[in-house]
């Protein structure tokens, strides 16, 4: 049997008693016949405490030891689980980030991970031991730094060991038992998903789904990784992040996302000149606000109004530069909005099915919502509205679609996942016909 | 100027405001002009902590693994110190043991430092960077495996980094104020001593001067780094731990230590027979039971009696040992006494002054102290005594010795402390008329 890499997060290590569980879960997968390699974050929680401790001694820390003292905290979550499992009588054995060959660029505190050389794994594989690898961190070549790969980083050094390994699946245990086609905190008839497609999955984590980090879904879809999210606490299969099988047919739509941590703003009666979105954008990006959704109207005055969306984190920040870019380009003024909601519906059928947005926009107008902004890709629709009427328009377009009953693609029992092929770097191929430009009713 | 080795103990860094405070000493160091490195331990109580961790894990961790989860430690505090120094200004650099090139044997836990490489810190010290090094830590290059030097083991690291980089003199920042004549809570009159040589200064560590580790002590004699030991409290002078110098006139003791951690055992008439007492410290040793005194009586019936004395922590499986072996070599039982302490009185002074241990043994009998066993070393003289006895027995020695009113030899101010010189690694010359056998009046 081949390699299984299991990614465990922080809520599912808290304790001591979460460790030495954990460690019987791994056991069994060793027994089952599997090498297993575990990718750890740090316990729950603790994460938080060495942050408070840096902000006790400066308000901005370097970030180079900010990355040093950060990744103290899988070193003490990898080391009391090899200890549990050297306990049962399974030889382990535990790597930082650099022990383990994961190769950064210098970007402090979100370094992308340039290349696995996994060498020390694989021999401690070969002589029969259980590697338990640290994640979120790396080493930048160029200056021997430790570095960090950013909040919610272990996704990616699970899901990028698992490409190296060509291990047959990378499991990912959290708190949650799967990718639910809503939050089933806020929508009753939420179902658990079996399968979702990478596509479908990048758009959901993009979208606001926390379950998985973005830039582990996009390793996993460029490598072609069968990943598993399914949860610590319990047996039961979780949900298959998987290539789009073209045999089955698909789901119109997979899920409803939401996300209700941004702002938004609106420059009003921007002068309708060239390169006034530049001046604006530019400038946001100068100041490394990270935007989401952009929406501008022409209007008939020669002038136009622009809206866009910010993370609430940085409202103080960007509202700071606007008033500096309004002063330059000769807007009168902007307007901020932080009680704004985005909800979003995700599903590779919507390329082949036109009139899919318009059944959404249908389902939020029936219960009264306005629509504030819209914005969408090949395999997705956002609205932004406001966040009072969040859980009314979740409900209603989960009910639209019927989500809670449809039957979604499921992996039959035993079926082979499609085999990782390592610096397989092209996409899945796309149906020609579904560019963004197609038509989908609005 | 030259370098300083600044070493920080874990009282001293308990908290982000003390850590602060570190960073203002440093400072001031710098701005007086010298190239500064800095060496810390855990902050204080975090070692506890993570030693319970482990124990909640496994009654018997993994070596390896526990020297991985330690090391977190001190990559906590020297990541937080820098962040402080950053803040006023200062550039400056973290190193892990294994960055700043300690490479150790490969024994976990107790790790021996073999050599040390310090490209990387002289490189920061060129840049104007002040390097702050992980204490207690280093890195087996035969397993490339993360390794520590025991606990006290940061004196270990700063003394050997003194010495690799030619360092004028590496300072010990403590909680307490220096090297005393006696334990200033057992004794009222004992006086800070500003200077004390590496020889004594071993034997004082070796008989339970708890201020400076017996190993660093070693470091600093073999390759003559002057040591100042000072309390990171206040801005006093400390303790000045040098070479001895020959032109100034010894004082006969330099102090009183004491160690009431161990435990006695005797073993009741054992038979008169070559090789006993080979049977007996073997079996203890190779149960790796620390043994400290020994002391055997030739008796007139064709059996003696053997006393030694081992760590009290030790205690119930030296029992173990000495049960088995009392069947084994005839010897009818043993004893045990875990109300024992030492008292020992150091100084190179006693080499030329015989009497000096009936001298203590007066003071002790003038008090109705009884000795129960007696061993010596050329600078050193030990007593066990009852443990109720310990203060009378320090404080009786203690003024006989008149220590509380005797002029120790103080540095001069501005005297020029002798340069250390990498790789010397003779041992001060020795007075050849000083050996253990010469007669001191027992």
């Amino acid at each position: 049997m081949g390699v299984i890499v299991q990614k465990y997060g922080g809520t599912s290590i808290a304790t001591p008693t979460l460790i030495k569980s954990v460690a019987n879960r791994i056991v069994a997968t060793r027994q089952a016949g599997h090498e297993v390699v575990v990718v750890v974050s740090a316990m729950g929680g603790h994460t938080d405490e060495l942050v408070g401790l840096s902000r006790e001694i400066s308000p901005n820390p370097s970030p180079r030891e900010l990355d040093m003292l950060m990744t103290a905290g899988e070193r003490i979550s990898m080391a009391l689980l090899c200890m549990a499992l050297i306990d049962r009588g399974f030889d382990a054995v535990s790597f930082t980030g650099s022990q383990a060959g994961i190769v950064t660029d210098a970007a402090h505190g979100k370094a992308r991970i340039l290349d696995i050389k996994a060498t020390r794994i694989r021999a401690s594989l070969e002589s029969n031991k259980i590697a338990v690898v640290a994640g979120f961190q790396g080493v930048a070549p160029t200056s021997s730094d430790v570095t960090t790969l950013g909040r919610g980083g272990s996704d990616t050094t699970a899901v990028a060991l698992a490409a190296s390994l060509k291990a047959d699946a990378c499991e990912i245990y959290t708190d949650v038992d799967g990718i639910y086609t809503a939050d089933p905190r806020r929508v009753a008839t939420a179902r658990k998903l079996s399968r979702v497609n990478y596509e479908e999955m990048l758009e959901l984590a993009a979208s606001g789904a926390k379950v998985l980090h973005v830039r582990a879904v996009e390793f996993a879809r460029n490598y072609q990784v069968p990943v598993h999210v399914r949860s610590s606490f319990s047996q039961e299969q979780g949900t298959w992040v998987v290539q789009e099988d073209k045999s089955v047919e698909q789901a119109i739509i997979r899920g409803v996302a939401h996300d209700a941590s941004e702002a938004k703003i609106t420059l009003q009666r921007v002068p309708n000149r060239p390169s006034m979105a530049a001046k604006i954008f530019r400038a946001l990006s100068d100041a490394t606000i990270n935007i989401d959704m952009i929406v501008q109207n022409v209007s008939s005055a020669g002038s136009t109004d622009v809206s866009f969306t910010v993370p609430e984190s940085d409202l103080v920040q960007a509202e700071s530069v606007i008033s500096d870019v309004c002063r330059e380009i000769d807007a009168p003024g902007y307007d901020v909005d932080p009680n704004i909601a985005k909800i979003s519906i995700i599903g590779a059928g919507m390329k082949t099915h036109p009139g899919t947005a318009a059944t959404m926009f249908e389902a939020l107008g029936d219960k009264g919502i306005n629509i504030e902004m819209i914005s969408t890709s090949n395999i997705r629709i956002s609205c932004i509205i406001a966040s009072k009427d969040l859980d009314a328009a979740l409900n209603a377009v989960h009910d639209q679609f019927a989500l809670g009953t449809l039957g979604d693609t499921s992996l039959a029992s035993g079926e082979t996942l499609s085999e990782v092929s390592e610096g397989q770097l092209s996409r899945p191929s796309q149906d020609p016909a579904s560019k963004k430009a197609d038509k989908r009713g609005e």
